[in-house]
């Protein structure tokens, strides 16, 4: 077995050199080079040799566990000093332990990557421009990513497998909580698939802030930042680089309850929303509800919140419809566009359809926003005119996720509109290319007299 | 015949107001705010009514000639001016003019771009996520567009064409020796956009640094910038905005002559590939040829090109390989990495294959790489392996343009490789929306013991 080492050089901080006999990368740019040429060669690689990469990750991650957990170890003994002077909580600390049976789970998850279909060479596209001249448009990978995320160990092998099975290099930088098992993982997740022929520069690991803010710089060298984590982190990335990034900003999620509703329904779904996981993006924010209805409504939602401990926020047009008793739980709102992210919710009432629209897209962050109705029409205009990534009837923003999409495996949510939107699979991870197949055909003869002309069959 | 107002405010520079009876934006915070109110009223809109408005469009432009005339001849008096203090090229003051058949002409532009396919509401994938569970991926507009594009008068009904029939509303920045032209320009488009019930502001437009400068700030309320122009523009661009930027910084296309190659188609597809059309970026600007022909191959080809005027630049490597009245032909070139644009040519010799496809990666932009071979091996090899927005073989780097690939417009060419790569049409000014359709389904149910399961049936 061999030794696990964290060497960082210039000083305290930068990339991780491994210990492999090939030559070390000394600086930030120099691995970013080595990922776009590592980048270069896996991109023709057959589907075979990337999930061959994967079966080798998770081999190892089993057989090297001691290395593992050793290096862990060194983690979670700085975390316990971090948790005992305030500087970490205890939810933080709970995530950053290996065992075997986490390991075993991760590798269960890098094979899973390994299942999904290949998001490669597949055929987008194809016309006959002309006889013997054929264009062609097939997904090929983006090419270098940098994803910047949580101290979870299991997010390095999860994310060095989405990059891998896309035909993508990537450099990781991870929480700073789990450097020294991010680099012992890094260590064999490189030496794991240059033993099946991938290059070991594809998977590339850095530490601290300026390493990042050097790799961000690298616009000709890195194709896509990936930032997991808070709305601060997203939009200090986008701020201070050139390079396109992928990642929401907010998930201010809305449920609209219409005037013909299931009042029953409409509890349950809004129920689910806000309480199945509070902090996540897909959790809803705030409720509406129609003016025609919210007589009935709003009793029935309060009082079954309030039993799941849901702090209640609202204005006088929502404790109006409500008795006193019910009207003093129902906080005042202080506006419509707080993410709460636990169990708060805020309600308000509308008189129309078109009011809820209009609310959602002044306050709403295009994330999710769902309609709770019977009505057929209502519907229909809801996911016709509400502009967000995700729209839904009847059921709870919850569903908004990679997974239960069945996109196989989730790569981040985009509320931009560009490149990807909404949950991201593999998809997201590539990009195209057109091959044109000719016999000497030259531009020149489609212009001018006697000119021939394109046949643009689709075929 | 309405008059056609040119006012702008805050001293020289600002947005145009038209004159129309609504209220008009006083700035362009509030322009870019019209802007996206239009774009939500636009996108559900079926496409008869986005077809309407292009039609609407196409007759103005006939019917208010002498309307479009007038503010011409402004524009064009002082363009003259500025021609006389060499200001301003004769050639690009050609570009200027409009008469009754280049309105014609426009008109006929506009309404080819109504008859394109829809691309709004393309059904992208279909998901159950279990029964009665209904996930769909759909294509809807992008939102609002910023296009910073050159002086042609053409140019303000081809772009409107295309945002309008994408669903899009567009701000327009034109080059500003047609401010006039384009004022007037929009002016009609929105009265004609209106009369069909298309929110006038859809289409809108600003002049002066200052204005742009104030919108490119607007990363809330633009989705997407275009500039069409210079490599200085679009990297000026990038450098000063969040928002997504579609354009291409560089086309510096190569051609690879391989060791097996028909001779004549070779110096067929160079000859067009450079002479063409030498100031466009799908023009090649440096020949590859392997060192195994290039004895044969160089004089042949120094021939040709000399005939043609073209300037040939190379080193010894190409020298050598020339008989002594050839080679005074050559020059000897700077470096690998220029755009020339012109009737300029570099040219140099390369040991194989691997060798080429490094050069191209080295020094090539990613636009469009072309490779002269008979054996399908090498032809194979370099499609997979070049990594270029276009890949081809046996074919001038001349077709990769919008309208000779059968995308029907270009709405520019990307060298981006995220959302859209090379040449861009419609689809480019699209983004998709999930749309989940339930009866009371909530995440939590699927979860934890006696969990139900996903089925995940695509359809």
């Amino acid at each position: 077995m061999r030794p696990v080492s964290y060497e960082p050089i210039e000083g305290s901080r930068g990339v991780f050199e491994g210990t492999g006999t090939e030559e070390s990368p000394r600086g930030v740019g120099e691995m970013a080079e080595r990922a776009r040429a590592a980048a270069r060669a896996l991109a023709p690689m057959p589907l075979q040799m990337r999930d061959a990469a994967l079966e080798a990750i998770a081999v190892t991650l089993i057989v090297q566990q001691e290395v593992l957990l050793a290096a862990n170890a060194v983690d979670l003994a700085l975390a316990d000093a971090m948790v005992a002077t305030g500087e970490l909580s205890a939810a933080n600390r709970a995530r950053l332990g290996l065992t075997a049976a986490k390991l075993a789970e991760m590798a269960a998850q890098v094979r899973a990557v390994g299942e999904l279909p290949d998001p490669l060479g597949r055929r987008l596209d194809a016309i006959e421009l002309d006889r013997g001249l054929d264009l062609e448009k097939r997904s090929v990978p983006l090419g270098v990513l940098a994803v910047i995320f949580e101290a979870r160990p299991d997010a390095v092998t999860q994310i060095s497998a989405l990059a891998l099975k896309s035909g993508n290099a990537v450099v990781l930088k991870p929480g700073r909580e789990v450097e020294r098992t991010a680099a012992a993982l890094v260590e064999l997740i490189r030496e794991a698939v240059r033993s099946v022929g991938v290059p070991a520069e594809a998977v590339s690991v850095l530490f601290g802030r300026e390493a990042v803010a050097e790799l961000l710089t690298l616009s000709s060298l890195v194709d896509l930042v990936i930032p997991r984590g808070s709305r601060a982190l997203v939009e200090h990335i986008q701020a201070t680089t050139r390079i396109p990034v992928l990642g929401h900003a907010d998930g201010i999620c809305h449920i609209y309850v219409d005037r013909e509703v299931e009042q029953e329904l409409a509890l349950a779904v809004i129920d689910d929303a806000k309480t199945d996981y509070p902090a996540v993006c897909n959790a809803a924010e705030t409720v509406l509800v129609h003016e025609a209805v919210a007589g009935d409504f709003l009793p029935a939602l309060v009082t079954r919140l309030g039993v799941k401990g849901v702090t209640l926020l609202g204005d006088s047009g929502v404790r109006d419809r409500l008795p006193r008793a019910l009207a003093e739980q129902v906080g005042e709102v202080q506006d419509w566009h707080t993410e709460y992210g636990d169990l708060t919710l805020a309600l308000r009432v509308v008189a129309s359809l078109d009011a809820a629209i209009e609310h959602i897209h002044r306050f709403g962050s295009a994330h999710t926003e769902s309609i709770c109705t019977s009505d057929p029409a209502a519907a229909e205009r809801f996911l016709q005119e509400v502009d967000a990534a995700s729209v839904m009837v009847n059921a709870s923003t919850r569903f908004a996720d990679g997974f239960r999409y069945g996109l196989g495996a989730e790569v981040g949510v985009s509320t931009s509109r560009i490149h990807a939107r909404g949950p991201v699979g593999l998809e997201g991870l590539t990009t195209t290319k057109y091959l044109l197949r000719g016999h000497g055909h030259v531009a020149g003869d489609y212009r001018g007299p006697g000119a021939r002309a394109f046949t643009h069959r689709r075929g």
